[in-house]
């Protein structure tokens, strides 16, 4: 069971170094070249460690990674990251969808600045811009709110499988209620202690995770317990500006060569007493368990890699037919709505500062998002990862063929074939229901204050995951951060071209009650009439109006006047019944994935990963470069020097003119490569990640934070379905780029100072 | 004096291996990496040669490239290149501004296709389209007319310093043309043998080429006369499809990775006398008196690169004044000039194939010289030269002062600047009139034609160069052959661009002529009805009618109607006027630049080469990758397998069906590099080229034909004006990659025969 002790007490304690160096900086172990020797024998693609990065592992299967490295002649000790009690590990958080890591006993934060974007968008207005400036608190009290930012601490996890799984219900739905309810009354008893917050996570490797209680029959899904302490205040310390943090912007997101400074610092608080409390003028530093030391070394091709996070989603073990429908219809798809989202949101934003500032935050992610799909369905047709699933499905047939005994390792298979099948029917129905209350956030508040009316009179544990009353807080907290990022003008625009594409959905998968309230006619014009009947005719623009909505019971609903309301009212049945679905169709797969891919580990003969749930994470690999295509390496490094070369004074090339005059002038302090010549900006690693990896830490072999993972590169966009060591590679922060801005650029010294890295210091002195 | 013996008379000799080894292949004495070390250690930029590629050297200075080499560890028997009478070096022609070489004892020719595309072009039609299906002949019979191609073979060479130079009269204006003068007059010398042209080419390093005639002083530029002979009957043996020789097109064009084919080969004809004649079917072969063997085992990273071509010219001892005025001036007006002529000549090439076809040759030409402008503006800031150059004058002047016997070191320095202070009251006048009558080529026949009348009553030895009676068969032949590449609807387009542009000059530098003829109407309109009544009014459209016209005397002409003679006649003056001035100012500066170079070679303390001038030159290097910017490598090969990476199926990315097919089926033959694992395509190697070298063969140290040389890189579009070996590199042709089209593509088996390379022997036969 999760231990108790509350961290906010203990003494802060110095993270003591977590590793043994695994080989010299150089030379290690030389390991073979192989592609690039192919490629003309010019690049040799370092170096240090054996093996590639791939694999990301739960904190609770450290063992087993070891146990791989130490087989490949890579020992390192990493099971010390999290033992019975804790460990290490625990210095890297959740920040709301990214990473972030403690890297001083005063609870300071490291993470990226695309992830605390959010805060600095919200603290900035036209006339002290942040996001453009840049921010620096010279004092704790200059430390601005993060206006319901959270971070979430690991303090423990437990195998929960029997409790869930036992004696479930035959009916499909029953047993997914079933499975959601028993899921709610653990989180609810986990969540009783203070400051809590709980999930029971879904593994699909299909084997234990952590010792397995009696009875458990081998090769089902495991469920996993996790219990955090929520920390509600948490606050922006230091942002460089936008030239800066997002330099290249979206023509170099996903590209090497990158010269990105994606890094930002917060700092948790907690009331004067240690409990989580939100915002509040007296609150106090969070004093972690434990904290990362910043590396005053530098990394070097070939250094070895640990990169901690919480990557949400991977689908490395989808079968034939699940990867031909994303390569042939979910990616074309979100393409084109992602599509539509941004040409709206950007024709709003032209309007004025005021609309940009509010629709920057929602447009960043949904750019991202667009050029991942892009680039997926390229990746994906490149990658030759269909061809390469038939080719083992058949040769996996073949083996389980050989055995009678293997006759049950097939259904997985099977199964999964005929799921999809059956989901095809009302495939872009769904889809497109699910991006109506998602794109407009006026519709989405809608629904939400409707979906809590019809779930509220239930008993807690039987309301949908998102509507107990452990979230109202969280719900409230979404609807008032709203205020900073909802443009009413934009907003409609694309609830409007998302109305005109459902309008355009196939035959037998129309949204009928959409249409019913559209009415008979179904022109342009008449849906911009519709859609702006419904904004005019709602007040949930505003934030005391759909604060004060939220809690009304259907009954007060249906007598409300609120267009918005009526139209969430008459797609709630529609709604519901696609959510019926997608969990029927996830719980159909997630029981035929577990023990399929314990067949395909039997079949491989190695230990399989489990894929990536949003739980934290342990990857491993080393400072690597790549051959992106013929004739051309990436090398592992970006410098100062290369900004320069890319700086055309234009959007995403500008830099601040602080930047180039001090490189320009050589101002390089002490965070000069010696390799290099210059400060290093970027680098690139093996390591497997994805998103929600966003702001991870990267350790060195002694546990020292060298980086900030940020993004993936282009030719491993399809990494969530396949990792290909030739290919995939993340793009980090080196740290010492962060460190010299803050040195060389701007005052950043009490900062410096607080991560033991004081720029004023000889390196010579050792930091306190 | 110029070897008199007849080189078609001379049985053909087999070319022994030219050069010894000068290193095994590898491994070589280890290069010290140098920059890429720097870049994060990850890319050997190898290997075997030390030192870098750059010098143009002429063939008459070969022991000074020889002794330099051998001083840096690199023993290569240079000289015996070129001895006293001729030498291995006579395999490579002249080719009307590209470089060709003899690769067999009967005539065949090696070129690139860009340098054989008139004759590509002019032998197609709608019906036979050899551009897009490519061509090899399969009998001599097939073999198809050049239409007036010729190539210039080199039979010896002469300094003729003291004879031109002798005291010459002081009057600027007088001493060009006596120096004109009496360069004609040992041209017309040389002539007199059938068959025989001749130049006179001036080279401005100031130090002896060949033996100095007593009394000439040092310090001055140097006349050298080379005799060649001249070949008129000069046939298309084989090209790819434009889907290979031009792959990648005007997108990849100066740019790595590349994976263009381009290389054709020609034959050389004879008269059955063995005298040189033009194209007749009785012609047999010409037999010359070397040729190049073809490498067998292909080419390594790091491997010896030889390169013998015609490089036209070179600025590698411009002033810091002078690069100025390029990178402000001169590539900004060009860009802005080639992209008029652009524009026009596609918008006429839109109308039919026919037109398409008549425009491509000239397109192709201005299309690269746009796109080197561009590259050239941007290359010459990122290059620092001009910096660069400042700061070295500021060294050499306080060397120059440091002993008063150096005050004359300066001389050139100074007076250059003075010159161009001079130069600069007409330059956007002097610059659009000469291309006024280059763009428009029907105005320039005009030009050609009152040019030629104004000229011809003077004694043939003191007419303007071009003028003279030698020049009258080359006047009528390219007057003939531009029926092949004549739209006058592209045509007429141009000229009003051109004139529209005149218009824009600014104040004192109008085109007064011009003016007058157009009238007081200087609209878009007026403009456009003047250029139609140009067109409309003017005969020299026909070939007949325009070399009817040449050779009337100026009192005829002036008794002309036709339109364009009457423009041209007006303009004559001013054209006169201007080339008197572009003399005077280049005979000041090319007196000026001969002392500088002389004392910069003794302030550098090493031997300096002559800037290049159409001569013959070799330049060593080799096979060489570079760092194009940050966190990228350029590595030395391409193959077939990136061409597939590249392919989109749309132009310029469409290989033909033929060629994907045998690389999809990995028909690779012979061709398969050990180290690629398939067919390479390109090669980079850091050898000292520019304009002039496309076509040149590459050679290992063994003197076999490895590559041929067809482009230089983005990085390097400053190299005319410095050589950098960190990013002077130049695009080759791998030899095998044409052997591989014409053994698995097409059938080519009886040219791989003559090659010594047929694919049907086992790779252990050596060839005959």
């Amino acid at each position: 069971m999760p231990r108790t002790r509350r961290p906010a007490k203990l003494a802060a304690a110095l993270a003591l170094p977590l590793l043994l160096s695994a080989c010299p900086r150089t030379p290690c172990p030389a390991a073979p070249a192989t592609t690039p020797e192919a490629a003309g024998g010019l690049v040799q693609v370092a170096g240090g460690l054996v093996g590639s990065g791939e694999g990301m592992w739960p904190v609770g299967r450290l063992d087993v990674i070891e146990a791989t490295l130490a087989a490949e002649g890579r020992p390192l000790p990493l099971a010390r990251l999290w033992a019975e009690d804790g460990g290490p590990a625990q210095a890297v958080v959740d920040l709301e969808g990214c990473t972030a890591s403690f890297v001083s006993p005063e609870g300071l934060l490291a993470t990226n600045h695309h992830c605390a974007f959010d805060i600095i968008s919200r603290n900035s207005t036209p006339e002290r811009n942040l996001v453009d400036d840049g921010f620096v608190a010279q004092r704790r009290e200059d430390e601005l709110d993060g206006h319901g930012t959270t971070i979430k601490v690991l303090l423990g996890f437990r195998d929960v499988t029997a409790e869930v799984s036992a004696d479930l219900p035959e009916d499909p739905l029953e047993r997914v209620r079933a499975v959601e309810q028993r899921e709610a009354a653990l989180v609810a008893a986990c969540e009783e202690a203070a400051g809590r917050r709980c999930r029971v996570a879904r593994f699909n490797d299909g084997v234990p995770y952590g010792p397995l209680p009696e009875g458990t029959p081998a090769g089902v899904r495991r469920f996993v317990l996790f219990e955090t302490l929520e920390l509600t205040d948490v606050r922006l310390v230091a942002n460089p500006p936008l030239g800066v943090g997002e330099y290249g912007g979206e023509v170099d997101n996903w590209h090497w060569p990158r010269h990105t400074g994606d890094w930002s610092f917060l700092r948790a608080y907690v009331a004067p007493d240690g409990n989580p409390a939100p915002f509040a003028p007296e609150n106090v530093p969070y004093r972690p368990a434990h904290w990362l030391p910043v590396a005053v070394d530098g990394v070097a091709p070939g250094d070895p890699v640990l990169v901690l996070g919480y990557p949400w989603a991977t689908e490395r073990y989808q079968t034939a037919a699940e990867v031909q429908e994303a390569q042939e219809w979910l990616f074309p798809l979100r393409l084109e709505l992602f599509g539509l989202w941004i040409a709206e949101l950007e024709a709003a934003s032209a309007r004025s500062e005021e609309a940009r500032l509010l629709n920057a935050p929602t447009l960043k992610g949904i750019h991202n998002a667009h050029s991942h799909a892009i680039g997926m369905i390229a990746a994906l047709r490149r990658s030759g990862l269909l061809e390469a699933r038939l080719a083992e499905e058949a040769r996996f047939r073949g083996w389980a063929a050989e055995d009678p005994a293997r006759a049950g390792r097939l259904a997985g298979l099977d199964g999964i074939a005929a799921v999809l099948e059956e989901r095809r029917a009302l495939r872009d129905h769904d889809y497109l229901l699910r991006y109506l209350v998602r794109a407009s956030q006026v519709l989405g508040f809608a629904h939400t204050i409707v979906k809590w009316a019809e779930e509220r009179p239930k008993p807690d544990l039987e309301r949908e995951p998102g509507f107990q009353d452990r979230d109202e807080e969280v719900i409230r907290r979404e609807m008032e951060a709203a205020e900073k990022s909802l443009d009413l003008e934009g907003d409609r625009r694309v609830l409007a071209a998302f109305v005109r594409r459902a309008l355009a959905l196939p035959e037998g998968q129309r949204i009928a009650p959409l249409e019913a309230a559209l009415g008979e006619d179904r022109s342009d014009a008449a849906v911009e009439a519709f859609v702006a009947r419904l904004y005019a005719g709602t007040t949930l623009g505003e934030t005391q109006a759909r604060l004060g909505m939220l809690g009304r019971s259907l009954e007060e609903l249906q007598g409300s006047s609120d267009e918005m309301i009526r139209l969430a009212l008459a797609l709630l049945p529609e709604l519901d019944a696609r959510l019926e679905r997608a969990k029927r169709f996830d719980l159909a797969l997630a029981e035929l994935r577990a023990p399929l891919v314990a067949a395909l580990g039997e079949f491989r003969g190695r230990p399989q990963y489990p894929d990536a749930n949003g739980t934290l994470r342990l990857t491993v690999g080393s400072v690597r470069a790549y051959l992106p295509g013929d004739g051309t390496a990436y090398l592992p490094f970006t410098t100062v020097a290369g900004l320069l070369q890319k700086e055309t004074g234009v959007e995403p090339f500008a830099s601040p003119p602080a930047v180039l005059s001090a490189v320009r002038r050589g101002d390089f302090g002490r965070w000069v490569d010696p390799r290099l010549g210059t400060v290093p900006v970027n680098f690139l690693s093996d390591v497997d990640t994805t998103g929600g990896n966003s702001g991870s830490p990267a350790l060195n072999e002694r546990g020292e934070l060298i980086g900030l993972l940020f993004d993936g590169v282009w030719e491993d966009l399809s990494g969530d379905y396949l990792y290909n060591p030739a290919t995939s590679r993340s793009i980090l922060l080196d740290i010492r780029y962060a460190l010299w801005y803050l040195d060389r650029v701007v005052d950043g010294d009490a900062l410096l100072e607080e991560l033991g890295a004081g720029g004023h210091r000889p390196p010579e002195t050792p930091s306190p």
